[in-house]
């Protein structure tokens, strides 16, 4: 049995589509379960600062179609302090929360983590980042929702390229990680696609357009923009290379956090928040819910935040064959 | 060392996004691999009928996006009878074609099944169909694109449903599979979801429609087509319990055949349509290229078309806790 | 000088994208020259239920991108009574409301010139309907993108359609109008579109797709539910005159009437809200704002509501030129 | 009676959504009429390489969806000069093309007009541009879609700014001309529009920020690219005003020129297609077709290509009203 009556969701680091989703399904599953809850708005900040109100199921309605994240978020100096902690803990306390449900990646677990050792208050996580960058779950909540945006807005990059015989540098998000380049690159046919988990090798890809001259009237190449290079080098570089072509750089930028979610998306969101607020009244604590292979896991902050490269070298060679 | 030196590729069934995908796989790794590639069109009536013809990296340049089939897809009479699959042969035999990659659903793989019988040709199947209802692989290609498809046609009923304080039952797609209809369901915040995979508790929907009366100004009903009783006498019959409710009902019919394939879509098609040829080169025959937990995976043709029952008890449940 | 002090807003009809668009220009107009603002809930039923609060800048923020209408929308048999109306008009006395902007289409402008009669309310008009069958505006908000959605639903049955070498009678909506018919008729490059301002001649049409049978792959007729006889009767009547095609069926239904608004609705509901309450101001009453060529003018209601056919000629027949 | 008989059609400048459009109904309506019909790829570029051919009604099948030219467009340096043009003309007449529908903007139509001088061709343009830039049109082809791209994007820009409080400052198309950022500016809810028709007044954009801000948590500058100081210089002195804020900056670039057009465009294509080669077919010349008011119009290319200022001052209204 259970002792947790109060339970708390928050929504921290960058926005990802679907935080809506997983708020509706914490706050609704809570409820189902009896429980009050609550909602703390701009994430830790809204913490020390005792932003933190009831919700019931009402006012989450209609909003596991919107991007964003009603409860917002922000960066917290604060909570980086012991003395910030403490009056966020305090703040709590008035409400009587007693579990925590937050939403975000790996410096919202880090934050989670040491408030956890320092109140043992009872915390569950939720993978909310379009980066697909943390360990125990296939895919984080709006990572597919970016890619598909990066898809689209390629698909029209590519319609103006044909049109123009160009080629066409496209930078896409990824600080640490190639996963958005690579998965997009492959789909909308990008004749390469440079990440930072792999060194360039720019001979190569000058063979590779080379050789292909003649099949193509239009080329892409996606660049991460964790690349070590960024896009404007590449394209500078390209450019210098084939004097012939009229190369263009496009940088994609802060659509790619926006928009109403997918359906993978959201159902991830929704299994997730069931999952975390169940996990709570089990007794768990300091694990993040994710999905493996379809299946809910928990892992362990500690291991969550391990960014392991997920990089599979099956799709850098798909990128290759089929870009002939 | 494979003894195939030519491979043609085919659609069949009904078409689904990411057919376009796939077909460009197949051909860019065949020649990759540089093998002699063909497309037949029509799927196995064009096999019957002779409709077959060389296809080059180019021929398949800027389709990845494009939904439905540029070889087209049709049934075929003729391939069900021992001479029209003779007829078949000796097409492919005409163009010395000693291998084939066969994109569809059941229907397809049995008939291929069929065909290795008779003429021992090595064909390797992909699964292209929107009911993700094959066993071997998590998804088929075609499914996360149709899912999407309902779930923004439902979120435009919701808008209307909303301003108008209706209850919408909405028929999707699904003759014998409720996954569709479970997805985009709990992605739509669907109120319940009526699914042929289970028997329906009229009494407990009637309950919960009664109890969430006060939270709630429109309500979704998802009803897969393949329900007992369909769209229509579910609307009917929730209209004569609830006289007060403005029931409507929407069928959405075959936009969720069409549109531009989803990056999961793509990104699938792809990655099976380069398994399928190199499957075929290392000697494989009679299976199914297909995607489990990330990895390529084949499946024989016999236990692929098992239907299994995918639905997810969990995904049930979770519609009933989010509805609240 | 006005002595207007106290404006408040409703939406009535079916709903229609662009009506939130609407509300906010009024608010924040109204806000604008310094009066006090109010929302009516359910159009005029709202109105005798007294379903009124005030309504401030914020009360509208971040709205204009959503479908329906956050006033919702619904009929009223009171408001059609003289005691109906006098309980209205009570209730708007209550909150000192001195003039009204009502959104909707004709049934909305007709139950504001009885108002009028009978109180001598100041009320303008905007044209918010999806059927763009009012005089004295080129287009009634929510029109554009009603057709678009029709547009992309025709996109995704045209892949399909194209695949399998089909015929698909697409019903849309228009009552008593045939011009979304008409426009996305021409847009999806319709092989023919029926509406009830014109008799079919079926003959034609037949002749028609006889004539050009081996250009095409594909066929689309658009049918405006408004048709004499339907989609239904069309596509059994078009399998009886050629049973060699696979003819087949979609009603888009409600689709039609929710999603995020086009940018010329949003633009239009703009317009026309800044102007409404401007003409109010002005000392206009019993007018509909409309956008004619680009500029905003006012019509009385009894002519706005006078369905005129719009139905241009040269767009009949460049459906014929361009389905060759 | 007219003498034409064969016709033929490009496309030239930057390309537009709306363009296939176009060229379809170019060539179907001269079929229609009983003309042959050439398609010249790459522009004038193409006209000088000879790079033309036969077209028939199939050729253009299923592209009016599609964003981009299948005719491609370029520049073309030759085109300029005397040789380069008579080069052109001699490859007209090797097809004894006698007639030309250019798809443009004023480049295009200046070129047109030297060609016609030279050599007496019948030539009728029609406004391919997304700039909305020309005289004697309301609306130029691809620039409903391209607003609608940038709306879309600015929603997606909207949801991350609401989630974290902050300031964007978007730069949109539009070198010469600030509709594109005036229209996207309204429809966004943006909270100032920066056009380069109009000299900033930044104290009393700074005004305006500062005075509603407790209304507020996000906010959209919109700036047109011909914007004398341009996005990135606008971001700054914001920043500078408002150390508070958190101020971002996104130049949507080439996304805005691709896409499936719009419903509007795809009828303003189709109209205009029709009217271009039904005005050779009656004897006109060194025209461009457009829409005013709904109905199709002809102006001469030299007033058509006077960029006149189309900016209503009634739309700065708006955006400064409706940003409250």
């Amino acid at each position: 049995m259970s002792n947790i009556n109060n339970i708390a969701v928050l929504t921290s680091g960058g926005d990802s589509p679907g935080m809506n989703a997983g708020i509706r399904a914490v706050i609704r599953t809570g409820i189902y379960h009896g429980k009050n809850m609550f909602g703390i708005r701009r994430g830790y900040d809204g913490m020390v600062q005792g932003d933190i109100t009831p919700m019931d199921a009402k006012s989450v309605a209609n909003i596991i179609q919107r991007g964003g994240t009603i409860l917002k978020t922000a960066r917290s100096d604060e909570f980086r302090t012991v003395e910030g902690r403490k009056q966020a803990y305090e703040n709590l306390k008035k409400h009587n929360i007693d579990a925590l449900v937050v939403i975000g990646g790996d410096g919202t677990f880090t934050g989670a983590s040491k408030f956890i050792e320092e109140f043992d208050m009872p915390i569950i996580g939720m993978p909310g980042t379009i980066d697909n960058d943390l360990n125990g779950t296939d895919f984080t909540i709006g990572y597919d929702t970016a890619i598909n945006t990066v898809v689209e807005a390629v698909d029209k990059i590519r319609d103006t390229a044909e049109s123009h015989d160009r080629l066409f540098v496209v930078e896409v998000m990824g600080r640490d990680s190639g996963l958005i380049a690579l998965r997009s690159g492959i789909s909308t046919g990008a004749e390469a696609v440079l990440i930072p988990e792999l060194e360039v090798d720019y001979d190569a890809i000058m063979k590779r357009l080379d050789k292909t001259r003649k099949n193509k009237s239009s080329r892409i190449i996606i660049v991460a923009e964790g690349d070590k290079e960024g896009g404007m080098v590449v394209a500078e570089k390209i450019q210098a290379n084939f004097p012939a072509y009229d190369v263009r750089l496009s940088i994609l930028g802060h659509i790619q956090r926006g928009g109403s979610p997918t359906c993978m998306d959201r159902v991830l969101a929704s299994r997730l928040g069931v999952a975390a607020v169940e996990g709570l009244l089990e007794g768990r604590k300091a694990e993040m819910a994710g999905l493996i292979c379809g299946n809910v896991q928990f892992t362990p902050f500690n291991k969550a935040i391990k960014h392991i490269d997920k990089v599979n070298e099956n799709l850098t060679r798909i990128v290759e064959i089929l870009s002939l």
